[in-house]
């Protein structure tokens, strides 16, 4: 049971540009350089998000990205829906490709749902703010040259 | 977010077996007619469940597979725990093969710690029981000689 790597790499890239001044821009290539996760991935990571109405691009030459709402606004629960599009735990739970011959009188399905909301739950619970409570830290390893004053 | 396989085949394997009088045996072969799953897989799924104590083999020539324990005596998590041995939600779970960069200062794996209970402490509640109590549906599918009189 594991997220998608997109599902993961949305939240480092969420986390990184909530370290940044409200308003300031990132580049992919930044967080790219900074994670060492290569920028074809990012690029398409950073596209859902944008579609999500998480983050907002700005174009041109002094372009970037950087979050659409304050991180308090930005839920994890929300997040992993938006990102995490394959949550079917078992084969049933998608009607369309299920092959599973006992679907129709099984009960076990009722039972990981359930499941599920509780670990839906938990997650709504936080926010991005929540997860920045560690800046220092974060900053010392994502953005070194802030840390120093550069 | 998925189980794999094995694991939705085991709580197949499980409930199948769950659904024989007590002690009475099944067989692979038997599984896998009635569930439409390859005997291939299933061997793989029965050789660990019983290597976990959830099941027992006969040999020989009238020999097959059987519970070994009552179905109220088997948690559905306890099933998922030996059976889903990738609980790896993000990289960062697993320290041997984590890249995350911030893995040292970063607070999300304790907020996937606490869903992940949730989402267990659900199944913990459930037993093989509970997923038998649709027993007339389910025998009407994978038993239909024995709904028969046969």
């Amino acid at each position: 049971m594991r997220f998608t790597r997109h599902t993961d790499y949305a939240l480092r890239v969420l986390m990184f540009l909530g370290l940044k001044s409200p308003g300031e821009l990132a580049t992919i290539k930044e967080i790219s350089d900074r994670y060492g996760i290569s920028e074809n991935h990012l690029m398409k990571v950073v596209h859902r998000l944008g579609r999500n109405g998480l983050i907002e691009t700005i174009r041109g030459r002094q372009g970037g990205i950087r979050l659409a709402r304050s991180p308090a606004d930005i839920g994890i629960g929300d997040v992993v829906r938006r990102c995490e599009d394959d949550m079917r735990l078992v084969e049933c739970f998608d009607p369309k490709t299920n092959k599973c011959r006992i679907a129709a009188c099984c009960t076990l399905p009722m039972v990981l749902d359930e499941a599920l909301a509780a670990f839906m739950a938990v997650l709504d619970r936080f926010t991005l703010a929540d997860l920045l409570k560690s800046r220092q830290g974060l900053v010392s390893v994502l953005m070194p040259d802030l840390e120093r004053g550069a």
